[in-house]
């Protein structure tokens, strides 16, 4: 006979207890982030979701383009860059679409601490965004070697990380075939913001060099 | 006062058994594979890797060049490629590297059944290695569109997915920053398969459109 007040009847009981903790732990714990987005995707107006983004309180203004307001890749990107509330951390080496660096100067202008790593070769081609968001007041640095610095992926609030093979080109959005990858997974996130405070300390502008006799490349740092 | 026999006694004892089979399966499930893998890596040997994946009761021969035999991103990537025992998918869209060309072409010869797609205008460039794998008996489908076939993943016996920026090209290897991630999570693992699945269909060569005239690029496809 086990009774309550019993060594058994105890153990029975602290059991029950722990069961009962662990399924109230994993009901309440948010569900993780994984989320597949592949592209090339059809074309929309994100319109409506930027000054939904911009002006929280106040009513989305119609937008007279002809282009649907669908549910597409783009979409979600946009929407899970949007959700950014304190920190984005963004390693691009492409980075041409103009919706997207508008989504970044929007965050930027929310308060957001945007830092954006791209690449020393690409950052100077025809439609890149990068002088653009300089120019906004976000601190862009780059990379000083011959290799690429070939990364494209973003943090969001140091927990959600988004990568995968997409440059942010209006090209590789419309055309090319891509994936992204968006996952909250602290095993997968961390080395990623490990990755970005290693290049963001080595790509300090007071540690480039520049060739003796440079001085024209010296004026285009605004880091 | 609950007895056992009691419904009270018997609840607990439920709950306890519960507990016990959860513990025992979290136990017994394997570690979930959660690896990031940086670019450029130091330049080292992977012969004896190769050689011991090639003849797995044969000792590894010793190989008389100067690289050390370290480990690094680059033989962890090969490693995670030679552990496929059933299939291999790939979607690369630039392939130069002779060295994981050997990966792809020993896993072809030891019975694992390898796909590969690939992108029309990449395949052709000096220094591919899709020509020679096709040679050696790999399936290769190509897309057909203006746009890039821009992926660069990998799916290992349908389970463990390898994806990120690396296009498999030594460039990309030795000189870039470059990520690659690899994650057996169900959720990130189907969509991809799901994506190659749609392409490998799209691809078939009895879907190619020639363009009138253009016989040449007809002998072209062996797949």
């Amino acid at each position: 006979m086990w009774a309550v007040g019993s060594p058994q009847g105890a153990a029975l009981a602290v059991a029950a207890a722990a069961l009962a903790v662990a399924v109230a732990a994993a009901w309440r714990r948010p569900r993780p982030v994984r989320e597949v987005l592949f592209f090339p995707c059809r074309p929309c107006c994100l319109e409506a979701l930027l000054a939904e983004a911009e002006a929280e309180a106040a009513p989305a203004r119609p937008c007279p383009c002809p282009l649907p307001r669908a549910d597409t890749s783009l979409s979600r990107l946009v929407r899970r860059l949007l959700s950014a509330r304190r920190s984005l951390d963004l390693c691009i080496f492409s980075f041409s679409c103009p919706l997207l660096a508008r989504a970044v100067h929007l965050l930027h202008r929310r308060g957001v601490r945007v830092r954006l790593v791209t690449d020393a070769q690409y950052m100077g081609l025809q439609g890149s965004q990068i002088g653009r968001l300089r120019q906004e007041g976000i601190q862009v640095r780059h990379d000083q070697h011959s290799g690429y610095m070939h990364h494209k992926f973003a943090i969001v609030d140091r927990r959600m990380l988004i990568t995968g093979s997409l440059n942010w080109t209006s090209q590789a959005i419309q055309s090319n075939r891509e994936n992204v990858l968006v996952v909250d997974d602290a095993e997968c996130v961390k080395p990623f913001l490990e990755e970005f405070e290693r290049m963001w300390e080595e790509y300090n502008p007071t540690n480039y060099i520049f060739p003796k006799g440079s001085a024209s490349n010296a004026v285009e740092i605004n880091d």
